[in-house]
């Protein structure tokens, strides 16, 4: 790394960044160059600490400070409700809600055959090692509403039939707030099919 | 910066950064999580070293890893041409052109009376003795097209007919590729007022 320019270096750093193209990775480097060096120091240690602090559960393989995490050992969260989901952020999505009180369990990935991901490369046995010890009485499918996402989730509701538990997957349908002719036809077509009595 | 959540600590630092929101902080985070350790090591390396390595040229004030810096340095450019500009970023914006060979002075900021920014808050006094110990033939006012750079500029040029060094300002108008239709009218005054006999 120790080229003869180090803000050349530094953008190229930068550059690698998922959304951050040559023109931000500048326009970045240029302000760090500015900024005090204790500002500098401080993000270099939150870096540092993301990377050295943050490990995964070695229950429910969520990311986490302290092992189990504290959605595992939470006494107010119920442990017959589990919800599935694929990555670390999804659990701040739900969370974020404030809809769920259940625990969580994430995959860290989806099945996806395409590109050589199956069963085995899943965070799948801490999941059965829960369902297994019982106590379970449902799972929610919260994995994405993609192709890998839906096979995933129909990867588990077989999963969970063979061991006679309920498996829920989250609806999908016309966003709230969403109008009708903005919404895409997969999703209107969804929300049609899944549609709900009201009277 | 050590809080019980190292990833929360990281997503705020990423915020201070310019263009950066909540929603890419997060992201950028998370993306982070999942870099191998050596890379996030790596722009680490490269943040600390533009702190450490990066410095002002004492002749021009461009930031440099080397003092004096290679553009005031190198043999073949004309020492009776400087380019007068705000910030480092337009001597690489300028130098990306390759259609300059003389030398440059960067001020590092503009006059702007109304944020308390005057004459002594720019570095002037390196451009005042390369003038002063003659041999300066023209001084280019490359200053941005803003209020404060256009008052720069007029300032700048009041100070090179007191040494009698001509000094020019370089071309506004409508930019190469665009359509009249889409530039600004300020932009096309400025064009129209600064045209030039073509036959």
């Amino acid at each position: 790394m120790a080229s003869i320019d180090p803000l050349a270096d530094l953008v190229a750093a930068l550059q690698r960044l998922p959304g951050i193209g040559a023109r931000s990775a500048t326009r970045l480097a240029y302000h760090l160059l500015k900024t005090p060096r204790d500002e500098v120091d401080a993000l270099c240690a939150a870096l540092l600490s993301v990377k050295e602090r943050v490990t995964y559960c070695s229950i429910c393989s969520n990311i986490t400070s302290v092992d189990p995490c504290t959605y595992c050992t939470a006494g107010d969260r119920d442990s017959r409700l589990i919800c599935v989901v694929e990555q670390p952020e999804n659990v701040a999505a739900i969370e974020k809600t404030r809809g769920f009180r259940g625990r969580y369990h994430v995959l860290l990935g989806a099945i996806a055959p395409l590109r050589g991901i199956g069963p085995d490369d899943l965070k799948l046995k801490g999941l059965l090692d829960r369902i297994g010890a019982g106590g379970v009485e449902e799972v929610i499918l919260a994995t994405n509403p993609t192709v890998e996402g839906e096979a995933t989730a129909h990867f588990l509701s077989e999963l969970a039939a063979r061991h006679r538990v309920r498996a829920t997957r989250i609806a999908h349908g016309v966003p709230i707030g969403g109008e009708l002719e903005y919404v895409d036809g997969g999703t209107l077509a969804h929300a049609l099919a899944g549609r709900q009595a009201v009277y």
